[in-house]
């Protein structure tokens, strides 16, 4: 039984960040995730898809509308999302609106501490677990952080340790 | 509700392999899970014990049976093993003739194609795969590879393409 | 015979930039050159000093004023100094003043376009650059940068490419 | 004043293992010399060429003829050699025999005591010092290891220490 296929939608936040090293400034261009997949020697059936590449800080109502009009019309009952981690806690929430528990869509939204190039980021390890809860939550939202996954509604980020917690 | 703790049993393979930069030869040192699980900001409540430090080739009946006993005797009911890819599968299948699915223990073996070290490993990737699928699958014994999870006895490494299958 | 002990003074720079997970920000903090001469394998007698751990941009005419005095007071005549590129040109004609050519002081200044951290700094290459023009050069001030060396005032940063050009 | 054009000649090495990850051994490809360069920022007009890839323990006698054919028919008269570190010492000898100190070549050996490919390796400290070495240092052959450079047939390869001393 192979395992269902997955949708993998990015939108930006740390995992993706650049150096300018014109200016020394961080900045967004093209994603790495294909990258990270490819030296995970992920072989789930997976396609991605870049909706926005932003810092999370700056997404609106309309991007988080965007998000959730993309995991509609999703072929795939099981996504994951790489989302900024300043305020994926919010956009869980919006989508746990949209995608209840008695739906039938498991959605992992997850992210990084630490831009994947510059070389000692969590995003490998995030990736690796994101995309395996998804494989066999039930349906709803949740967040894939630090090793555990938190139902959407349950978690927040501690801003003073960097580290999700459940409460 | 936190996770439930999780135990980790270290048996070398690829994933702690190191360079001897005096004579070019690949050897076992210490291992660098504790590294690699501060660097995934890994947050779970785990303990961590090096059983052996071997290449999977040379993992024999008496190591096999040690891996079992430790199993057996670990407090914890959800087990994370890193162990060589060559004979994962055989140690799986040992393993899972002591803990059926109708037992109550979830064990989870993975690893990697490429050291850790050597920068460029699937490692981490795996490393997430398997802590996560240990918290949410049932009873069992698994393989964790490629972001996939894969019952014992059902799978099988590809020698040509270095890819776990299921059959 | 033993090439001379060099005195290498640390004064910031991309050099030295670290990510601040918890708001994205990029700071200094302790210096990464005794490791990166770990990881040359620097045999060199080298003794090391911090004099300060700032972006150049922000470096005064007193901080200058405080290098120049250290490579008076230094034991050493050969002098290296990791510096940010952006005002490395600066503190060069502002270091030629009191080494001139006639002097017996030979003194590199060197920096990186990507933080070390990032994983994929210019920093390495241009260490090694540095110390080992510092061995071979006659006296004087001068810039290694890009596989060259420039001698202070007749250099400049092309802030479009990044790259030192001699004029 | 641009710095003399560098012929830069790529023998193999520890500097370009790989590894397999189908069976856990080291192998040679292609040269990683070119990304080192990119990544180094390295501004010299600058010609690579492969003449071989092998580890230095196999190094033949015709092997080393051609590495001094080629020396010799290069237009260049800066060259940098890339090489094994186990058997450098004696390249280097047979180099000087025809590259004489009263000759117009200048040619530095180097190499690395870790793979470039594994993260963490001397190489690219090494490649900014022998580039730096070549465009200064008088007609003759030297080794350039552990940030010093070594005349050819005064310097010995520590098998202990993995470290080049001047005897």
């Amino acid at each position: 039984m192979a395992p269902s296929p997955v949708r993998l939608f990015v939108t930006g936040g740390t995992f993706d960040k650049k150096y300018n090293e014109l200016d020394g400034s961080l900045f967004f261009e093209d994603t790495h995730l294909p990258e990270m997949l490819r030296l995970g020697r992920c072989g789930l059936e997976l396609s991605v898809r870049t909706l926005m590449m932003i810092n999370s800080l700056e997404m609106t109502a309309a991007d988080r509308a965007l998000i959730v009009e993309q995991c509609r019309s999703a072929a795939e009952s099981r996504i994951v999302i790489t989302h900024g981690t300043d305020t994926m806690v919010e956009t869980a929430l919006v989508l746990s609106d949209a995608f209840p528990a008695s739906g039938h869509k498991t959605i992992l939204l997850t992210g990084a501490m630490v831009p994947y190039a510059f070389g000692s980021s969590d995003g490998l390890f995030n990736l690796g677990s994101a995309l395996s809860f998804v494989q066999v939550l039930p349906p709803g939202v949740y967040i894939a952080m630090n090793g555990k996954y938190f139902p959407s509604g349950r978690v927040r980020k501690n801003r003073e340790t960097g580290v999700f917690e459940e409460f």
